[in-house]
């Protein structure tokens, strides 16, 4: 048993931290404003920055196995996204962020070569963006055979029509590619009615209706849009995998997805954990400096506990995926799931209270953490979904 | 011991409900439409609900000892209070929003008669609105005696600097009143350097600059702005009881502000509880329906007992002020500064849970219901503050 | 809405008080030494005591219906019982301990002349006690519909077989009389299989197996028996109220007896609390009192908000008993079922760590104390049981 | 990073869980009887199984840089602390047990080679027990300098004063040494007044008072003694390491003691957790079985969640041990030594819950499990100790 990276990884984690601390950290503000600004567009700042990364090779840094990445194991990917994710908006800046992360993984994996050539091409060199279109409105969605949109095959193509919602990262100009899932047969077996069909977002009948907010934030440009989509024809060749495989598809793109999820709110509650002791030594109430005071140490070292706990249990879940395979680690991806977005909350909502009012507001990122976080708890399904599951395989070992 | 309302006041919760049943709920939508579209002036639904609560006789029901009010004791105001916070801005449709209603109390209990006839009397009309200018970025306000404003005597004038922020209902046109706390004497002893002066908003030298957001909410057209008070001079005639009263003034206006904070999240969090009854029976996941699921039942039980209680904490609290008054009620009063935030925000959090995603959105009033517990956690304080004094007066019994 | 107690209560806590004080605690160690010394007898400490309760009018206050008792309302008798329970063997000094209080109301509502001239005379003159035989070890008897003990007619006698266990108060040799509940039809509708009979604990048949013993303590002399029943005959003149009517005598019974256990408990968190305040004043640490550490005022400020809002809790439902009945309010008594213990155990325990090692020794009460709380968890069924019932009954509202 | 143990502790990890499956679950009960018969002795089966164990090669399995024991690191040692951890007596089978283990260290880094041919032979052969006499009734004891024995040079001897409790180990009769912690200089700098020095047992003076309990258990035939050291005379030579090193010996011996308690707590809980999903399986109630309930199913995952995560924190802080040093790591020793206790008590409180009033009981292994996760909470110092130097740690990153 080793807890020490390879050098590989400590090398690019040096490499990127640098990056960070040199280019990143010193514009985040400038990303706010130019967001401010100009809503549903890259920020200029944003494209800057990723010109750079391409430059210093920290570019596509999650993909597990392939000559286009970095070839890291997904340990060994698991601090860089860590530290990617102090910033919450900074896995872009290395074309390392969702959802083009597991969009592309599934076109790698599933996709013809016509599909990699128009698609994936783009989305590896950062030129495009992506979004992955499953969740409805009129259906829990976390029991994905709930799904109601509908695939139709006539002639050569496929008419879609469903109502989608958040749709994450459908707001920004440059998405140009929907993976749709829906229905090609709704007689088939249950994991065999679902298809996944790649829609370019400038199909005839695609409306984006609306950005979905949370907690009072669009996420602009990203954005978690509601989308119609009516009679939107596209090529039957744009099906990935052949009629039917789509829950299968779903399956394979999950691990990495919410592992990589999990690694980046570590990340996002270490920042925190750092602005909160920041904050504790800079300030005095009742004359008496507020990092002398009992409670905030109990629960500095609460958040310190929890947070290395939910890192230990992230990077051991990566171990099992790169050394049992997603299948077999499903307990320990569930496990995560739920561990990871709720410490983060935690955490930052206690560095929240040691900021006062002003934690909640636009001055600090806190803000803005806590509802990623907190958002979190839903993506890829709520927790309560993946702690029945986690309860039922402990179960499972006595049957 | 008797847990019965009095007639009075069942009578008058009768009556706000039907109100609430027939003219509130039903505009709920609409009042966030009309916001939406114009942002910081008053939205006109919202003039017309508040001449249909004049005509009912449903107005300035919040004056515990007023020939103005209802005449109605902190107790029997209560379940009024926890009805109106059901809609978080609802009260404004009564006249008994905050800060207007402690404004109100600091005019009429300390005000001259010229001070009345040109701010009191508008205010119990509802034809302006007030703000309540303490809280500065510069330090913890939350110990009063931090404050750095300055309010310096010239002639017959005062001259007044200093930023403040977090200034809630100040973003409104309709707020014409600033009550002011800052120091007229840096050298008296530590709780008679402050002082309250009336300031009209429209003053030279008085500028808002911006609203301040709460986890993505500015609370439009309410507010809670920053303000730069740059020489801002005002008549001699406009400070309150005289220089060095302000701490006193502060502690007067306390307890019943608290109080009714914490009535409304009553009925926030009642309301939450509300929606996520009616979501678990309307919804069906993995071939069950959400209300039949134990974890559900069980965080069911547990907010209900969580509701009743801090309600039972609240009318307790309210009684110990009728009856012992404000400040031998300070620890009953600093309880329920602590609970009742704290629960509401549970509560709306395991609301929000149930609706998925949703939940977090514009489409549920769970999200802003949320916002407002949270914040609240702050307002007069953070929890910290109270906690710490609950556990001194603790100890203090065995002194 | 008035908080105050009536006179005729006020005065009996004062007079209760002043008999703790005079009598109570300064026999807690002699008391415990006695049981030490004798460890299934009555310590003559007690016997002593009781004279005296009796002597001071203190006798029977439970009873709230009734020519024998004080005729106090549940909400008049809840601050005594909270008084009595600082200490939490010394209801019995004031004949109003469990199960006694729940048997004698049962003989007082349900038995014959000749069953309440032979056991509950003596009950009410605290010469002999009583048990209440239900549980039994087979089976998950939360649900009362389990039981599977039998009574079968014989002639003119019944004839008894089954097993019980956690038979509480059965382990003292004073304990002469059991209520036993078994059924006499087990092919009758699923409520009227059960019937309860009277069964002397000298009858051929009826062997005490041994005390169960919780978290290490046996609760000598009270005891929670496992008691064998072979063959035990009884006259047919034995059987309470008639045959399959067993479950009614069993929900009468239920309301007041938890609503006591939750009144002792609340006043065992009072005495935890008073023992750790005392203490912290008391003891330095690393060079400062520990009644500065900010975490334990962070808890303190926690613990009397939980106490007084789990009073107040049961003072509620105990006004809802008097009031509306215990049928009506049983979503009230089982919602104070769970808050109670859990909070009491909760305080204690933070009361037990404030008093390092030595807290979960024989040398504080706050050992026992937490046992019995924790204990209580599972009297008349696990927390569980009753947190689904009030989540149901909470969806119910929507039906 | 490699979270496979090495083939060396798997192997011995097989053949420990098969010793364990063999020999030791099916001796539980026994055990437990014998102890009832004869508390103070050592257990005849405890004897068996030692001569069992010596003889597969199971023994002294901890010393981690010794020709003693089995030169396993403190990582490879984990998965065996844990394994014996599931049945809480079992350490000593295999001379793995505390306080043993930490004075057989001391011994062999600190003592003399005379020492060591007396003491530390026979402690590594089983022959004898030893027991750590630090703590005092008198003093906050988890702040060492606040000790207050006296040990007083005198000739050739020293002359020993002083009253020690929770003294562990101390009441079984094969215990016959013990490392005595006092002042030789209550005038030097506060970290060099102490000193340790051997008393054996049946030294004159030395009179073992009782055992303290433990929420009910005294944990014989090991127990915790209170034990009354009045002028016991001791030879000069028996001092440890000379006058004034007694503070340097106790921070040396605080490490590995540590991790092996929560080793072993991880076990223990993981135990708990076995026993509650066979409990599960088995129960019916209200017509459903208990496995089958939601909240039974969320606890699980929390459960399984809290065990993975405090495993995790415990094998890194192993491995820094094994790295860094004892010294380096004192914030990852601190952190395990708050998770480890509480997460334990918290799932053995489930377990409990899962299994009715029968889990308090003598019936089944969880109450005294739950007892000894709660003990633990103040072993080496209450959580609080640990927690605030955690979070003052965690500040100094920031000075």
């Amino acid at each position: 048993m080793d807890f020490q990276q390879s050098p590989k990884a400590v090398a690019l984690l040096d490499r990127l931290r640098a990056f960070m601390a040199e280019h990143v950290y010193p514009n985040e503000r400038l990303y706010y404003d130019q967001v401010a600004a100009d809503r549903w567009e890259m920020p200029p700042i944003l494209a800057e920055l990723m010109d750079k990364a391409k430059a210093a090779g920290l570019w596509n840094l999650f993909l597990p196995e392939s000559g286009h990445g970095a070839g890291l194991t997904n340990v060994e990917y698991a601090p860089l996204c860590e530290e990617m994710g102090r910033v919450h908006w900074s896995s872009q800046i290395f074309n390392c962020s969702a959802p083009d992360t597991g969009n592309m993984e599934t076109l790698e994996r599933f996709g013809t070569e016509e599909q990699k050539d128009k698609w994936l091409k783009p989305l590896l060199d950062g030129s495009i963006r992506s979004a992955f279109a499953m969740t409805e409105p009129a259906v829990a969605s976390s029991d994905a055979t709930n799904i109601e949109s509908s695939i139709v095959r006539d002639g050569d193509d496929y008419v879609i029509n469903g109502r989608k919602w958040w749709i994450s990262g459908a707001g920004e100009e440059r998405c140009r590619i929907f993976i749709f899932m829906g229905k090609t047969d709704f007689d088939a077996p249950r994991h065999k009615q679902q298809s996944m069909i790649l829609v370019p977002r400038d199909t005839p009948g695609v409306t984006i209706l609306r950005p979905m907010t949370v907690l009072g934030y669009d996420d602009a440009p990203h954005g978690h849009m509601e989308i119609v989509f009516d009679n939107v024809r596209v090529p039957a060749a744009n099906i990935l995998l052949g009629e039917g495989r789509g829950f299968e598809i779903a399956q394979a793109r999950l691990g990495p997805g919410r592992i990589h999820h999990c690694m980046r709110l570590i990340g996002l509650a270490e920042r925190a954990l750092e602005l909160w002791c920041k904050r504790l030594k800079g300030r005095v109430a009742f004359g008496k400096p507020l990092a002398e005071q009992g409670v905030q140490l109990d629960r500095l070292a609460e958040a310190r506990a929890m947070i290395d706990q939910a890192r230990l249990l992230t990077l051991h879940a990566a171990w099992r995926m790169d050394t049992v395979g997603n299948k077999v680690a499903k307990a320990d991806i569930a496990m995560i799931k739920f561990v990871a977005p709720d410490m983060a909350a935690q955490v930052i909502d206690w560095a929240i209270q040691a900021h006062g009012a002003a934690g909640l507001s636009q001055d600090f990122v806190l803000a803005q953490s806590y509802v990623h976080a907190r958002k979190l708890r839903f993506a890829d399904g709520p927790d309560e979904v993946h702690r029945a599951q986690v309860g039922k395989l402990e179960l499972a070992k006595y049957a």
